[in-house]
C-alpha cells in the first residue's frame, strides 16, 4: 500500500505537467474546436502506458478507448471525457483559460477539473498500482474518454450498445468525484436526466423600427410570453403531465440526504447570494434535487451592443434545459412541452432538441460502493458520504444498463472548482488524494 | 423655376457620388465609430458651398453648423444628422453596409436614407437655387447636422439652448420626408417622444451549473418576470399612472389620419406578417400611433453561441424603449417605471436611462406647412398629405420651442427604405424629387 502512496507523492510534478499539456489543448465540443487534436493526445497517453488504444468515430466527436489486461479477469472501467465547456466570458478569467497557471496551491485552466484532471489522476493511479506490482496490474482496466459530454453526450448511448465487447467490465468509476465542504470523500449514487432544447420564434421577416412597436409583432416579447407559461415564480413546472412518471425520493434516500453536512452557508458565499430559491435551506434544499428544473441557459434577441438601438427584433431564441428525476423519459417530456406550447397558443414557437439524457441510480449496498467507502476512509481519514442524486446529469445510465455494471465516482474535485465558469481550477492537494483513492480501489478491485 | 429642375437633373450623378463618399465613412454613434471623421466631411461639404461652418463640441458627438446669408433676412433651418444606426446583423446585408452599391435604380448603404441622403439632397437643392439666382440665395440658410440622433439625441436640447443666436431662423425642415405608398409627398406634424432604458438584474456573483437550477436564482428568469409586469399581451402598459398625462388625438387629427391611404397590405408584405398586433387595421392601426409603446429592443442573458451550455446566468439585461404621446414627460415616466418595479418586488432590477425625448407637434395651418404643400403638389403632381404624428421620435421639440419656429419635413424617403435594418437604401428617383421639393421651398421661403 505504501508503495502506491509514495510513488504518487514523489511523481506528483510529472502528472501535473501531463495535465497542463492536456489543458493547453482546447477541446470545445459545443463548437468542435480542437476535438481531434485532443483525442490524439489522449490516445497517446493511453499507448504510453502500454494500453491497446483506439480513436473510434461516432456521429459526433470520436471516443478514445484504451484497454490493459490484469492478473484477474475482472476489469474496472473508467469513464472520462476530453471535451470542455466553452470558456466565455473570457474577460472574467484571471489567466487565459487555455494557458494553465498555478497559484497558491491551485492549478487553473478550462477543463482542469472537468474533466482532464480526473483523467490524468486515474492514469497516475494506474501507473502507481503497476509500480507497486512490478509492472503488473491486479485487475484489467478499460479507459473510455468521450468528446461530447459537455454537449449532453448525444452519441454515447449508441456507442456503448455497439461496443459492448470492447467495454466488457465488472464495474465503473465515473468522471467526477472528490471531497465535500467538510473534506469528506463520497460518491454520487445517481444523476438527474436532462432535456436541452432551443426555443425560437420569428414574428417578421426582418427587424423593424421601434416606432411601430405597438403595431408590429416583437419576437422578444413573444418568446418571453411563451417562456412565462412554462414555470411559475415558485419553480413549479406548468407543463401538463410533466411530473406524471417522476419517482419521489425513498425514505432511505432522504435519510442519506439528512446525513449530509449543511453546506448552505458555503454555497451562499460561493454564489454571493442572500437566500436560495423559494428560501430553501438544509434538507429541503437537498431534497429539491429530486424535483424537476426548467432553466433558461441563454436568451438572445435584438440589439445587445453598447448604447441604444431602437429596433423591434424579428427573431428571438432561448436555450432551456430541464433536469429529469428517476423514471422520467426526455422524449416523453419533449412531446409534452410541444403539446403545452400548442395549447397555450404558441405553435409559432419552434422547439429543437439539442440533447438529452436519462436519469440513473446505483444501490448504496453495491460491493463497488463498499470498496470505495473503505478505500476512501483510509486515504482521506474522514467519513465517506453517499449522495443519493446529483443535480447534474451524466450518461452513466448508458453504461450501467447495457453492460450490467454498477457505477460510482471517485475523484479530485472540491466544492469551489468553478466548473463551467471562469477560473475553473483544482487544488493540487485534492489531485494527490484523488489519485491515491483511485489507486487503492484499483488495487483491490480484483477481490471486490 | 425650370432652371432649378434642370440643374438638379443634369447634376444628379455628381450628388450621388457625394452621397456615396459620405456613406463610405462609418459614423456609428452607439459605439463612437468614425464620428469625428464624419463630422469633418460634413464641415468640408458646408465650406465648399461658401458657408461659415463650425464643428461645435457637446458632451457627446459634436454638432456641425453651417450658415449662409441670403437677400432676405428670413432664414430657413435644416436639421439633419450625420450618425447612423449600427449595421448588425451584417450577414443579412446583400452588399457591405459601408460600401455603397447601386442596383436597379437604388443606392444601398447604412445611412444612405437615414440620414446622409437627406443631407446631400438639401445641399444639392441649395446649389440649384443659387445657380438659378446667379450665385445668390433669396433667403438665408442654417444647416445643423448632429451626431447623436441614433442614440436619442441626448445633448441636442442643451445645444440649442446654448446656441440660440447661431441658430436664429424662421422655420425648419426636419431630417426626413418623402413619399408614401401612393407616391404622395407630405409632412409629419408631430413625433412621439421616447424613454430608452436598460434593465439589468444580477442574481449571483457568478454563473453556476444548471444542475442547481431550482436552488440558485436565474437572472434571465428574474428579468423575464420583471418585464412581464410592464405590459399585458394586449399591449396595454401596466405601469400605474403611465398614461395619466397623455393627450388623445383631436377630431382634426383623426380626420387627417382617416384621409391617409390604406397601406396595411404593403406593410404586411414588407414585414412578412399575416396580421398586425391586436389585429389592428386601417384607421385603428393609424390611431395606435397615439398610444404608448413598450418595446424590447434587445434581451441578453447566458450562453448564446452554437450548441449547448448548461449554465444558470447570473446577469441578464434588456434594452427597452417606451414611445410617448403628446404631453407626456419622459422623466415622469421613468419615475413611474422605477416605482412600479419596486412595488412589484423587483427593486433588484436596475434601471438605467440611456436616452429620452419629448413629443412635439406643428399646426397644419402654419404658413411653412402650406408652402411645402404647394411646392410638393407642383413637384410630385400628387396630393400632399399631412400625418398628425409619427410612430418614431425626434428632437424637433428641442428646436421648435426655444427658437419659436415651426418644423416640417420634406425629403427623399419611401415606405421600404429599411432604415435601422439591413439593406437600407434609397430610390435614386426619390432623391431627385426630394431635392427638387426642397429647392422650391427654399426658393419661395423669403415670401412665405
Amino acid at each position: 500500500m505504501n508503495a502506491i502512496d509514495t510513488y504518487l507523492t514523489e511523481n506528483l510534478e510529472k502528472y501535473l505537467q501531463e495535465l497542463e499539456r492536456l489543458c493547453a489543448q482546447p477541446s470545445i465540443s459545443a463548437r468542435q474546436e480542437g476535438i481531434q487534436e485532443c483525442a490524439a493526445l489522449v490516445k497517446a497517453a493511453f499507448e504510453q502506458r502500454g494500453m491497446t488504444a483506439q480513436i473510434i468515430p461516432t456521429a459526433g466527436s470520436p471516443v478514445v478507448v484504451g484497454r490493459l489486461a490484469g492478473r484477474s479477469p475482472r476489469t474496472l472501467l473508467f469513464y472520462n471525457h476530453y471535451d470542455v465547456q466553452p470558456p466565455e466570458p473570457l474577460e472574467l478569467w484571471t489567466t487565459p483559460p487555455f494557458q494553465p497557471s498555478r497559484r497558491e496551491g491551485k492549478l487553473y485552466a478550462r477543463g482542469v477539473s472537468d474533466d482532464k484532471g480526473e483523467l490524468v489522476a486515474r492514469l497516475a493511479a494506474l501507473d502507481a498500482v503497476r509500480h507497486a506490482h512490478n509492472g503488473e496490474l491486479p485487475c484489467g482496466v478499460v479507459f473510455v474518454a468521450e468528446g461530447e459530454e459537455e454537449v449532453a453526450s448525444p452519441n454515447i448511448a449508441q456507442f456503448v450498445q455497439e461496443h459492448k465487447e470492447l467495454l466488457h467490465s465488472h464495474g465503473a468509476i465515473w468522471e467526477s468525484g472528490g471531497v465535500d465542504t467538510d473534506g469528506c470523500p463520497g460518491t454520487l449514487l445517481g444523476y438527474r436526466g436532462i432535456l436541452y432544447v432551443e426555443l425560437t420564434v420569428e414574428t417578421m421577416s426582418r427587424d423593424a423600427h421601434s416606432g411601430q412597436a405597438n403595431i408590429l409583432p416583437n419576437a422578444a416579447w413573444r418568446l418571453l410570453r411563451a417562456l412565462a407559461t412554462l414555470k411559475g415564480p415558485d419553480e413549479r413546472i406548468l407543463i401538463p403531465g410533466f411530473t406524471e412518471h417522476a419517482v419521489p425520493p425513498t425514505p432511505q434516500e432522504i435519510a442519506l440526504l439528512a446525513e449530509l453536512p449543511d453546506d448552505d452557508e458555503v454555497a451562499r458565499r460561493v454564489y454571493g447570494i442572500q437566500a436560495f430559491v423559494n428560501n430553501l435551506s438544509g434538507l429541503e434544499r437537498r431534497k429539491a434535487l429530486f424535483n424537476n428544473t426548467c432553466n433558461i441557459a441563454g436568451f438572445t434577441a435584438g440589439y445587445q451592443g453598447p448604447g441604444v438601438k431602437t429596433v423591434i427584433p424579428h427573431v428571438a431564441s432561448a436555450k432551456v434545459d430541464f433536469r429529469l428525476v428517476p423514471n422520467q423519459d426526455p422524449d416523453d417530456l419533449l412531446a409534452k412541452l410541444r403539446r403545452h406550447l400548442d395549447e397555450q397558443g404558441f405553435s409559432d414557437v419552434r422547439v429543437e432538441k439539442l440533447g438529452s439524457m436519462f436519469p440513473s441510480k446505483t444501490s448504496p449496498d453495491d460491493p463497488l460502493v463498499q470498496l470505495a467507502k473503505r478505500a476512501g476512509e483510509q486515504v482521506y481519514q474522514k467519513p465517506y458520504r453517499m449522495i443519493p442524486i446529483s443535480g447534474g446529469s451524466s450518461p452513466a445510465y448508458a453504461f450501467a444498463r447495457p453492460l450490467g455494471i454498477s457505477v460510482i465516482d471517485a475523484g479530485i474535485g472540491y466544492w469551489d472548482n468553478r466548473v463551467h465558469a471562469p477560473d475553473e481550477h483544482i487544488r493540487i492537494s485534492d489531485f494527490l488524494l484523488g489519485a491515491r483513492h483511485i489507486a487503492h480501489i484499483l488495487n483491490q478491485f480484483a477481490e471486490a
